[in-house]
């Protein structure tokens, strides 16, 4: 794919635009809403999931059973076998994540009845908002596609008390800005998307003095601080909202070639691109280059599955992982490894983050704005931290590591980027 | 100084037992109470402070300062001129922190009322217990010298309070181990001495649910909690606290040319070690290699002052400063210099610590046990972290870096130890 010196200007000069907006926007926290109430076509009979759209049947264990699990939280099915049945029969919508502007962990399941954080920006008057789902945790949880009443009573409990919480807590806080909460967690060795103990931490206590001010009895206070506080990954979702605020809010510049969107169902790996707006391109997944955890190895794990590489779409994640050689116990790995990563990247994005700043490669900022004419131009993929789940539903997390991407979807990205040159 | 092949070995086999006691030593948070009530020695009229015994003329001005605010807080006097006037005349006893097993940060001023955090371990049968007072955050406080309402109703309410507060907090949470807080701390880019960020938000996450648990009210609550989420150096005393237990566990053998103490009173630094006891070293103290708040110079600086380089001496603080790159903002320098500091201190210590781990450098420990016999045969010192105290009271922090220590109280204590070999 040749391209002129003045088509590539023009390119850049747009990608100037996209960049900027993505690293001036500003994403907040605003309020936590069930999902019915607010993320926009939820009111109905309806499922989301994360990566591209999917009939039911294609779709790998892990979804199906997460689906299954969200059938019975909201009492659409009594039995794991009804749910099944209802959802091959069309009982409910299953619509991907992405056309709610909801991201997704994992199988990324979302229902009315689940409260979401909702975390907006205001750009020149435009409202650009986004939804997540709150982190169950880790061990038996939904996203893992696990089932049985100690997933839905935790998923209740979300819904009654915990969304609540946060709701009358932010009230008293105020909108609260999560860019701040990132960059210092990436000073203190998170990239914020597999390791999350420093935002964790840090949001923890950003929010909860102001637990107290609310009107709720202390022993709800104790139940809402203890989830956090036993909650490494709490911080994830709203990682991942923050991401996709700050990638809405570089998408539809005519001729960008930044990428504004990266997720995958666990079939297809998909991507759009800024100056093709909601135009999706897709290659079939990959398997995540993972350390397993015990008794587990490649042959049981579900291919690259989730919207949370939506974070590294922003910047940050596997980008910044140069800034967290923490990780690379969990992932496996040296950290000479995690700068090459952090470096490699480099090539292939339009940027530097001026918040995002690595302390050890001496404050240089995280790579961002993947552009697609580089990755096309250099062969080089983009890099995505990952957790595996396992292929089947009902048996959780497997591992955590690095997957790649598929060149394939960036190739017809770019391709019809150019055919659509004036 | 020249010393025979069987005499080190004699001297190795002694350091290896102070090594082990100093890596096993399992320091916990196991109280606060008033001073008065549990340091031995502080039942009657005394004032305490950091470094070597001092008169009270000869102490530079932030301690003189700090022992004035401290003779109001006790209202043991009604105005700055009447405390020191009884200062000179002798109203009280002042000792050094030292000989209470107390360490005190800066100026270190410990006086019988104000709450104490009691960190103890039990070793073969033996209680090995330290002291340290409650940090009181940034900006105007005792500890830079300052005086006035603001700091003495600050002592009051952390004496009424907050002490009490966290005493009873401790009683559901049970003894709280500090290393594993510190390990972590590490791995998130403290080096848990003037970096205290991860430190401060981790004990937080710990502790707060536990809050809940108690009697007290929303309100009172409230106030613990926001205190110390507003202080980023609220770890430092129980960091300063778990190192002091660590060098008392490593003090008493025999023929061992361990360090166990550094510490200054801002006039002279002095060190003990392992083989020689209580016997003190001295040096004058030195500037400390500073990065000055703006406005301020070395010209207005105090010398190198307290007892929280007993952190350097328990083996992290600036020896980990290859874990902290977030620090070199607060403190100048580069991220190579960082690493370098870390690589040329573990030319003088006896071991790496098994604990506390530096991601960066491919998990390798943090050097630790400095030995008097590699300080003297290198000519490399002890680098230690530092906050910068104005020299005249009331001035507070000025500027933070780091300092080294005078290298002819390693020779002096080397030489005794020498001769008390059999």
């Amino acid at each position: 794919m040749n391209i002129s010196e003045t088509r590539k200007q023009m390119v850049d000069t747009a990608n100037e635009i996209a960049f900027k907006r993505m690293t001036t926007a500003d994403p907040k926290l605003e309020t936590v809403m069930a999902a019915k109430e607010v993320v926009p076509g939820m009111g109905s009979r309806i499922l989301l999931h994360s990566g591209p759209a999917e009939k039911y049947d294609k779709l790998p264990g892990t979804t199906r059973g997460a689906l299954i699990g969200a059938m019975i939280y909201e009492e659409w099915a009594s039995s794991e076998e009804e749910a099944d049945r209802r959802l091959r029969e069309g009982y409910t919508k299953i619509e991907p994540c992405f056309d709610h502007d909801v991201v997704g962990a994992m199988a990324g399941v979302l229902s009315p009845s689940m409260p979401v954080f909702v975390i907006g920006d205001e750009q020149g008057g435009k409202t650009i908002r986004a939804f997540t789902t709150i982190n169950e945790g880790l061990g038996k949880v939904l996203r893992f596609g696990f089932l049985g009443p100690e997933v839905y009573n935790r998923l209740k409990w979300i819904e009654k008390v915990f969304g609540p919480a946060m709701n009358l807590t932010i009230e008293k806080t105020g909108p609260i800005r999560l860019k701040p909460i990132i960059a210092e967690s990436i000073r203190r060795g998170d990239e914020v998307h597999n390791r999350n103990k420093a935002s964790t931490s840090a949001f923890y206590v950003l929010i909860t003095p102001k637990l107290l001010k609310t009107s709720m009895e202390k022993e709800i206070i104790y139940e809402v601080m203890e989830f956090m506080a036993g909650n490494v990954h709490f911080f994830l979702n709203l990682s991942m909202g923050a991401a996709k605020v700050i990638t809405l809010s570089g998408q539809g510049i005519k001729n960008s070639s930044i990428v504004t969107t990266m997720f995958t169902n666990g079939c297809e790996f998909g991507i759009t691109l800024s100056g093709t707006g909601n135009r999706l391109y897709k290659a079939p997944a990959r398997m995540v280059d993972a350390k397993y955890f015990k008794g587990f190895s490649e042959r049981d794990a579900c291919p690259h599955i989730g919207d949370s590489m939506i974070i590294e779409t922003a910047g940050y994640g596997a980008f910044a992982l140069a800034a967290s050689p923490a990780i690379i116990e969990f992932i496996g790995g040296t950290v000479e490894y995690a700068i090459e990563i952090t470096n490699k990247m480099r090539k292939i994005c339009y940027g530097s983050n001026p918040d995002f700043l690595i302390p050890i490669l001496n404050y240089s900022g995280t790579p961002t704005g993947i552009d697609v004419l580089k990755v096309c131009e250099t062969g080089i993929v983009p890099m995505m931290d990952a957790g595996v789940a396992h292929k089947e539903a009902g048996k959780g997390q497997i591992g955590a590591g690095i997957a790649s991407a598929p060149l394939a979807c960036f190739e017809e990205g770019l391709r019809e980027l150019i055919s659509r040159f004036d």
